[in-house]
């Protein structure tokens, strides 16, 4: 497995999606220039794309071309930048580094920094109401998923448990809850957007938020993995600063968080197997991402391909 | 002039907002609580709840009943308030009062009132998709007039330019830039969102959204007027703290403002007064909000009735 074993596929999507949205975002130089500058400077960092790779393999694995997506999911991009901007306020926390660059914080400060989230949450929404390509019908549909992924049972209320959080006194379906809001949240969003932009039926829309689902949830208790053994260098941010936070790493251990992950991708695999569209490329990129953590945790360890 | 000038109806509109509004957003004991507790202590604090009585008048003046605006209408108050949250923040206005109340981050620290807005704000977005009362078409266009009212050319662009302030280099219309759009672009979206869901034609939706713009000038000059001039347990809120911000009041000076807030007025009602509509409900309803902030205004001075 080399350094960047992202297939060629999933690399021409993801330049794709980094093209889309530099053009859906004002130019750096556009008054007001320093929000503007926030903005691109987290939202165009170098980075997977992973949310928004998944929405187009989801609407392509169920008969639509991976493009028609393209607007879901910048907007899925933009919202988890702004959770990316928040997360490392010194309100919460408190880190210097994101994507191997300074937190945006550090460069525009606090005030800016904050407003620079706003407008990317507030863009996606945007993004998505005047995409004329997608039915007025699809449209609704997705900035409703959009939202439902963001609020109360979504990333705000992950972060907020996140923030609050209590080692002593969670158990391991707490941090599981926390990981579901924070992060699987928006892969299953994302799944469930790509369903819904193909014009899926019911059953594959619900068995799509739910490969997205534990999809998210590997790649959590990975990230976790990650975070717990890689040096700052490797991963482009602070590490080792996840003492008090939910973490299944913490809660269970190394090992048996390993265990946790392969079980994840396993049910994620069984529920792409369920839809009536093949999966393929799906399964392909969710094992690429995945081996592509893995790789990153040391000492490095293969992953049992998932089942075609 | 009592102290609560407001009409029966919209009084009553007020009350249906303040309703809806409690109902839209989770309960306080809901977990997580803190979060929930800060999204409702801003959001269902004491209000005038202009923005939302203004969508739902523009609607009633065009033919529609004024409950069918009432999600866009609470959309509105939402994104009100987040803004609220966030001027308030220590790293921005870093104010202690609101609506005589403490600052959002007084009593739930700094993070949760991040989260609480960031929460409004997607929230906002959530309530007008899933209003199945309105047409997909309809939502997504309103989703489409928020977006733009808090983006780059509104909400967020105004508040950047506000905190980055600079009176020895700004002219009075860089003054009117940032109250166009740190206030006057969510009275607009207003009004314009109020034409939409009355189904209205391009060229009444236009004069709306130009309405809603003049009276947002208005408001802002003379809450300018008001926080030069008013003690802080009248206006319920930090004020004299300006100084150094985008003021039109010390622009030009008090009487010059006060001119222009009237010019202002009767542009908003030569705008009325061209749509196709009876327009006497806004009329009516701008009068009483303008004379109300007036009559708080020392020493109080009558403004004269817009014309009928």
């Amino acid at each position: 497995m080399g350094n960047d074993p992202l297939t060629a596929l999933t690399r021409k999507l993801r330049d794709t999606v980094e093209t889309r949205l530099a053009a859906l975002t004002p130019p750096a130089d556009h008054p007001p220039a320093d929000l503007h500058g926030a903005m691109r400077h987290t939202l165009l960092a170098p980075a997977k794309r992973a949310r928004a790779i998944l929405a187009m393999l989801a609407a392509k694995d169920l008969g639509a071309d991976a493009a028609a997506a393209l607007s879901p999911a910048c907007a899925l991009e933009m919202v988890h930048a702004a959770s990316l901007i928040l997360d490392d306020l010194p309100a919460m926390d408190n880190a210097t580094l994101r994507r191997g660059r300074p937190a945006n914080h550090m460069l525009f400060g606090e005030a800016t920094a904050i407003l620079a989230a706003i407008g990317l949450l507030n863009r996606a929404f945007g993004v998505i109401a005047e995409d004329t390509a997608l039915s007025a019908v699809s449209r609704v549909r997705l900035a409703d998923i959009l939202s439902r992924s963001v609020g109360s049972d979504g990333l705000v209320a992950g972060q907020e448990q996140d923030l609050k959080w209590s080692p002593a006194l969670a158990t391991r379906l707490d941090v599981e809850l926390v990981h579901a809001r924070k992060t699987a949240a928006l892969f299953s969003a994302a799944a469930e957007m790509g369903a819904v932009v193909a014009g899926a039926g019911e059953a594959d829309i619900t068995l799509m938020r739910g490969f997205g689902m534990k999809l998210g949830l590997a790649f959590q208790i990975l990230d976790d993995l990650l975070d717990a053994t890689a040096s700052r260098e490797s991963a482009g941010k602070n590490v080792a600063q996840d003492g008090g936070r939910p973490s299944l790493v913490l809660s269970i251990g190394l090992e048996a968080a390993r265990r946790e992950a392969q079980i994840y991708l396993d049910e994620a695999n069984s529920l792409i197997r369920a839809t009536s569209g093949d999966g393929a490329a799906l399964r392909r990129f969710a094992m690429v991402l995945i081996a592509r953590l893995e790789h990153r945790i040391e000492p490095p360890r293969e992953i049992r391909e998932m089942r075609g």
